[in-house]
């Protein structure tokens, strides 16, 4: 008998933003596997059974899911967000094409999900309405020294950026060096946000100019968007302002 | 009395990708502006009011949406996707920053959805699992030669590309040309996507090597993912093949 994979993206956090198609991938799985507390957040029947792992550990916890649906099992892989963008359909895809052959052989989907720039650059206005880019900021997989090429020349490009992983316990002085880098490639009163549990109780939201970005606004759950020279805030009487890049640019 | 604006994203089209938040929103609207396509995907009640316009005309639906709001009404402006996506979150906001000052009373709430990449991106595994851009290849809002140095820049450091808006009837030769160029600064076997209506029944899609990579397999709803140099393709037998991008490299 062989299983069925499901990788499936939750959103940012709020369950009003978990797809349709999501919430049935969910209800009909049997075994669940994921970071603890994504998992914490599916509300599972107690028929359905919960595989957490740490979150540093998605190689090993795409290998078991793998493993599980070649035993039979209807499995669920839970990203946050989408799991598609620094999530785990990467680290599944990477599990199959090391792992044994009959791994290639499993029906695997990928569900979207909304994933955290989206959710924060909705809070803020429209940051993303111009060309973008998504970089993690975790030199755990990749040299510190590519991550600040790839910062320098999105930024000389005119591409807002959003970055993902921007700190952790690990890596506590990375987010201070690329705003370093970025403050010498752009205005410093470029518009930066930073956007945390958009939209749950624990919501944590902020824009300041870049001169005054402080990487301590930020932790691991945070994704930070920095504008481009272009980006413009519209203040408002009584409520937040509005951030948002325009359409065009140099016509 | 002082009407509200909510600015929806409905995600790729198919209804079981758009989220529970963005339905209740449509729910309660009263007058919507959109793109007609978008609107006739609603399935509005008798009493709910669409106003559809061309989608050339995004900064006078912008400004006709907060003056009907600006009256009174529960307006509802209505993108695919995600609205802050190359979409009308940043129409409505520049119209907020040129229009009257009034308009910077209204409630304004913009809604996430899932942009076309991850849709496209989940259908195929998941090229977008390391850094990555999404880039507008219109030249109507900024001059083609941008639009070519932001294509060598980011396939220089490495960026999965994801081309929004890549061909119409209006612009006919610019993704040949985006091919012409991604071919100077990548690997002739770098796979390429394009993903139209992804889950809809009228869906395209379709894997090519960069190389062969056709300007006429796209459309002006298609949304074209262009790997970087580390972009694998996993074959599996009887199966579509898995496309992604490894979450590390040079490590």
């Amino acid at each position: 008998m062989t299983g069925k994979l499901v990788i499936v993206g939750t959103g940012p956090g709020n369950p009003e933003q978990t797809t349709p198609q999501v919430r049935d991938a969910i209800a009909a799985g049997e075994q669940f596997f994921g970071y603890a507390p994504y998992l914490d957040r599916l509300n599972l029947r107690p028929d359905q059974r919960r595989m957490p792992s740490d979150n540093r550990e998605e190689i090993s916890r795409a290998r078991a899911a793998l493993d599980a649906a070649s035993k039979g099992a209807s499995v669920c892989v839970v990203s946050g967000g989408d799991p598609g963008v620094f999530a785990m359909a990467a680290a599944v895809c990477e599990a199959i094409e090391t792992g044994p052959e009959t791994w290639r052989r499993l029906q695997i989907t990928v569900l979207p999900g909304v994933t955290a720039m989206l959710a924060v650059a909705a809070r803020a206005g429209a940051p993303l309405g111009h060309d973008f880019c998504a970089i993690s900021l975790s030199d755990n997989l990749k040299p510190w020294e590519l991550i600040e090429r790839r910062l320098r020349a999105v930024a000389e490009a005119g591409l807002v950026i959003a970055l993902y992983n921007p700190i952790s316990k690990a890596r506590p002085w990375q987010l201070a060096t690329a705003f370093k880098i970025l403050r010498e490639a752009l205005p410093v009163t470029t518009p930066v946000i930073f956007g945390r549990a958009v939209g749950r109780p624990d919501e944590h939201f902020a824009v300041v100019p870049l001169g005054e970005a402080d990487q301590q606004s930020a932790d691991m759950a945070t994704c930070v968007i920095i504008g481009s020279a272009e980006t413009r805030i519209i203040e408002r009487p009584g409520m937040d302002p509005l951030v948002y890049s325009p359409r065009g640019v140099g016509i």
